[in-house]
């Protein structure tokens, strides 16, 4: 049992959580403690315990936690003990990168189309995906039921592709666009933008 | 004038303000008002307001930023008014992405070498760089006094990488493998994880 009034930066840390536990288990390392786990992810042993604590009580004082149960109810609250079908927008190199990752499969996400507005991509091999055309988008993420998207367009494209998402369904974006995009209050985004990252160091150095 | 003691996640704004500045300069745009720039953002006109008066009083009362005069503040606080080279360590298909990738320029980043340690790639071009063996990174960092650089090697490769760069003098590293990395605590890291990304958003859905 959980609340649904969980900050969201508590949820956004769950990730880097989840994916420390899913390497020590494929490891074979069958339980932790905060301190351990704390020193793989970079944040305090504390900060770990009243984390997870918000949502029940996973671990046990002396024994720690039980990896494989953790794991699971992470992904339990994350949503992704399923596998989330992905429409990808952008047939560029970051594009072709994010087709032919390995790293959605085994944490609940796998990239089903890949769609770009360019002719001569369209038709074209990216990964094991065939450039599909802008123009049957809205048909696809309907018939799929398609929930989450990545765009990987040029900047000026970005928010067109996001209003075509937005009104054939999808509800939470990934964009690597250089661009803030606006989109209703129900739609998620997330940015991936290596030099603001960058940015966010260059102020400590 | 401001003070050391400013929060990391107000600083971890500044770069998302920056970049919609520069896309409304580059438009013609020469001033904003806290509103407008949260329009763009996503963020609240108080949040906004809040956070840049952390630094100074840069706006005034009813006629609201001059953007050309917010974009040299916020460049001068987040130390990209100049250009910072960058090593590029992984000439995979992120870091093909990366090396070709135009949104670095202007925002105060120039990559300048590109390493890998598979012999295959070693002296094949990726944009417009060659790729250097591995064995050459700490003697180019230290020479050219790099402070930054990009890993995207495969996971288990990530920290070896992390640990050759640290002993050459790197200060930051944006981190493309999905594997939290162990550094001194004078070395910053950001994360890029596209799963992670959007796991945080799944719990919404």
């Amino acid at each position: 049992m959980y609340t649904d009034k969980i900050p969201d930066i508590i949820i956004g840390r769950l990730p880097v959580y989840l994916r420390a536990l899913q390497r020590m288990s494929e490891k074979g390392i069958k339980t932790t403690s905060s301190q351990e786990l704390g020193e793989h992810v970079g944040i305090s042993a504390a900060q770990i315990r009243k984390d997870i604590s918000q949502f029940g009580e996973f671990g046990k004082q002396g024994t720690g936690y039980s990896i494989p149960f953790l794991l699971d109810k992470l992904r339990e609250i994350l949503k992704v003990d399923r596998v989330w079908e992905v429409a990808l927008v952008g047939a560029g190199d970051i594009g072709h990168a994010l087709a032919r990752y390995q790293g959605f499969t085994d944490r609940g996400f796998r990239i089903i189309c890949v769609f770009d507005n360019d002719s001569s991509k369209v038709g074209a091999k990216v990964g094991s995906f065939t450039v599909e055309d802008m123009s049957k988008l809205s048909d696809k993420v309907r018939e799929c039921n398609i929930r989450l998207a990545m765009i990987t367009v040029p900047a000026p494209a970005a928010q067109d592709v996001a209003d075509i998402l937005v009104k054939s369904g999808i509800k939470a974006i990934l964009n690597y666009a250089p661009i803030s995009i606006n989109v209703p209050n129900d739609v998620h985004v997330q940015y991936i933008d290596p030099a603001s990252h960058l940015q966010r160091m260059t102020y400590y150095l």
